[in-house]
């Protein structure tokens, strides 16, 4: 038998669908908006219904976006003739938030992974594949994850664009700022290594 | 400049409202919602709305309680003649997962605290008084948290219950089940040595 009234069960079982929540911490957010923020509950009722009701993927950068306010497709952004090259909204985000880069993007929504049935069209490479031969394309930026399938797409795109005559560059992998050679992996000091720049 | 579209951004804001849920947290929870699972964000809005709207509190226990299904409050739960105090809803909840107990409880939403303006009235003890005076309470289980308040507000209750002639016992301090003596603090050693029982 449970402790839970049928309602209360419910939401936290909802509240459990939602990554790296678990039963305990459920039963505490769930006890929390009832007790102490009711508020809050109809806040974050509210904002889910909006979200699902007005975010959709662009069909030209596949990332997030409200029709009414697409920051990502802009004219500015088209002007710059770059266009990056990611796997996740998340990367996307990260870049924006980080770095001065204001170009256009691409989000993949994965990797190539062959084993997992996720091949070229469910990343959109098709749709891809057309930005890069309108001509508005100067440099293809990738900025794909550094691990064996990332590596992979990475190839991948890149023919893709060298096929269509554009210019493709990858950020640079090494050793992460702050990190110090002595804990780095082997792999990470390695690629730095044979990475080297002029300075 | 943020990267988050505005409906993007007041679903992350909403999701921080919940307890544990940092920013990184907050985003990453949005975009798995609307990346791979919209239906769960349905869910959760529907399951929010519904505890909004159907669950409220006893105003015999002041647990949540939905008025169709009063699993609190049931006759066969009066017949015992115990009556528990918790603190939270949550300590309601893992006593009944975890003890055979099945009597009624009383919520008391916090503990006496003075200086944060916390007194009997806002703990229902007037309420809590009137169910003690009624005669259907042989014993008075008192299972507030041995903190400092937590005692305070034990010791207070006891003089109620004492004063209507109702045995009140309290749940057993101690070493916990599984704990080693040499890591446990000196206070719980302390109370578990002076409360020594005959086996």
């Amino acid at each position: 038998m449970t402790a839970y009234s049928p309602r209360l069960g419910r939401l936290i079982e909802a509240l459990r669908r939602l990554p790296g929540v678990g039963p305990k911490s459920a039963q505490r957010m769930a006890l929390h908006l009832l007790q102490r923020d009711r508020e809050g509950a109809e806040y974050l009722a509210r904002a889910l219904g909006e979200a699902l009701s007005g975010i959709e993927r662009c069909p030209r950068t596949r990332m997030f976006c409200e029709p009414a306010h697409c920051g990502f497709c802009s004219a500015s952004r088209a002007k710059a003739g770059q266009l990056c090259v990611v796997e996740n909204p998340a990367d996307l985000i990260a870049i924006e938030n980080s770095t001065p880069y204001r170009g256009r993007y691409f989000v993949l929504g994965g990797r190539l992974s062959p084993l997992d049935g996720i091949g070229p069209e469910a990343l959109g490479l098709d749709l891809l594949a057309e930005q890069l031969a309108d001509g508005t394309v100067q440099e293809l930026i990738i900025a794909t994850n550094p691990t064996v399938e990332g590596e992979a797409t990475a190839h991948y795109i890149a023919e893709l664009a060298r096929a269509r005559n554009v210019k493709v560059t990858r950020i640079a992998h090494g050793v992460p700022m702050g990190g110090e050679l002595e804990y780095v992996d082997g792999g990470t000091l390695s690629h730095a290594f044979a990475g080297r720049q002029l300075l």
